[in-house]
């Protein structure tokens, strides 16, 4: 069994990515991390309605997708950014429009079912402005027939709050 | 008077670009175009905590800033993408954090009040699978201080479906 | 072709009877009203558990579902009070768990795939505000299988500011 | 210190109120528990334009907003019915506008900064289809000057399933 995270955080020692070990800690089986920062993903070109389909990009999107088709479950972790995903993880989730076109992915087949999780953090009023980021992965999750298992939301604003957070028990049993 | 459009579009002949269009129509004044596709945007690497802040970053984002904060009225025009606004919108607004500690640019004063709106586009029940980006836009609004005017939700799958859209009488006052 | 619709409003001279209205003029069939706050409904009394089901209740609800049913479009129309439908509206649609069960009704089969109109209206900021109310009709259609065909958010704050509406004209084909 | 919990429930033994007798249990002082539906509340009449104002209605509300004005917070406990609050709570509230031009009550001022807690609970997928709900306590709270504090979702179907519950120690510390 393998848990595939997916971190949108720009920077190390990152707060959602602390959020998503403490839940991963629960996980009974391998974890493998992403973490987009460190990968080259390209803007998508939008050539769905091309005749000729969509021209090859040459970065690691795809080896990142086949981590996460390979994967029994998949944690999105990213930071609330400006009351969204991160530009990092929108520029990696914009591309799928293009994974799911790509014969040798397979990924509709191979995503649908995907139990599917959702951690982010952030600080002002998170609880409440994060809604609409929880609500876009709902329709992110039904269109590709992904399943949406549980969502956490952390407060968190400087570097290293997420240790002292007071939700940390919430993520004990995150995945069992 | 002049009205600056950010488009957040990834192709040509773009349906959100062609309400936007059609929108603009009706501003009696200068209208300034950025089309986010064609220029060098990087992704936020968030040092708001770092001592030494900020890096300076060698792309096009302080020039678009400038732009954006000269003009009287600013419009967000971006199709819908995954259920939110496109990467290329997301890492340009993600940049704001950086933006905004950059003692040349001024921008949290010059941003305050400015006349904002927002157009989309999309297919899938646009209508309803377009609200989360709309609640995020008025919390990023919020946040700065800019005066949230109007939005509209166009409906296009396909390139050019926009110019037979049955709303388009919705933008001929759009301005006004 | 009959239009049935169902108006939440608790006063005369409605702002959002006035755009359902308008909206109605727009429909090639009858149209039928149902005012609640001319009829008696009682609060549900939640018994989906209890043994021997719900208690019959002497009211007006069953006459209006049956009406409601008996529609080929039904038009839900409430102002928007307390950024939701009105107490009128969810007193009603409460009642349905009850409905739902009652044999003779046939409520789950008759309102599956029933086109369904939402009309609101409000004053502060109701583009925005109003749209937690028409995220809770997407799932209450959802749930029930009706088809939600389409939404109008009306601007009023005083008795008569509908029909000085700049957004009347978006009435005018509501049903076309 | 006085805790008044306003429950939106039909009946007895309900889940929404076991949440909220376990979050209670950390309040350090008196708890006061008003359950609408054992009260007469009358649904609005919109009269707010009208020269003469409200007319006086002769049933429980006054009596409830007293209540709940001097207590020093509040915590809204009701079931999550086509989501959104229960028809019960949502009439008590819409009758908050007639409170408001009570001069007797002073409503408005004695409201502002009281500490505010909403917990619902649900059965399908109630943690993203309960959030519509959540944005709309947002802005009542917003409206009124409340403190939104804290909110907590429960899943619960049956009648005793929130005994069972597995979030219970999300409550434990509720009000600390």
């Amino acid at each position: 069994m393998t848990l595939c995270i997916i971190s949108g955080s720009s920077r190390e020692n990152s707060n959602s990515e602390y959020f998503a070990e403490k839940a991963a800690a629960s996980y009974k089986g391998e974890v493998k991390w992403i973490r987009l920062r460190e990968l080259d993903i390209q803007q998508i070109h939008d050539q769905r309605h091309d005749e000729s389909g969509f021209s090859p990009v040459d970065d690691d999107h795809t080896q990142v997708i086949e981590t996460m088709l390979s994967a029994d479950a998949v944690l999105f972790a990213t930071p609330l950014y400006w009351y969204g995903m991160s530009g990092y993880m929108k520029t990696f989730i914009d591309r799928w429009s293009q994974a799911m076109r790509d014969p040798d992915l397979d990924f509709k087949e191979r995503v649908k079912n995907t139990p599917s999780y959702v951690i982010t953090c952030g600080g002002d009023q998170v609880d409440i402005k994060g809604l609409p980021l929880i609500l876009q992965f709902k329709h992110i999750f039904e269109f590709t027939g992904m399943d949406f298992k549980k969502y956490f939301i952390g407060e968190a604003r400087k570097p290293g709050d997420a240790s002292k957070s007071n939700r940390l028990h919430q993520l004990e049993q995150f995945f069992d």
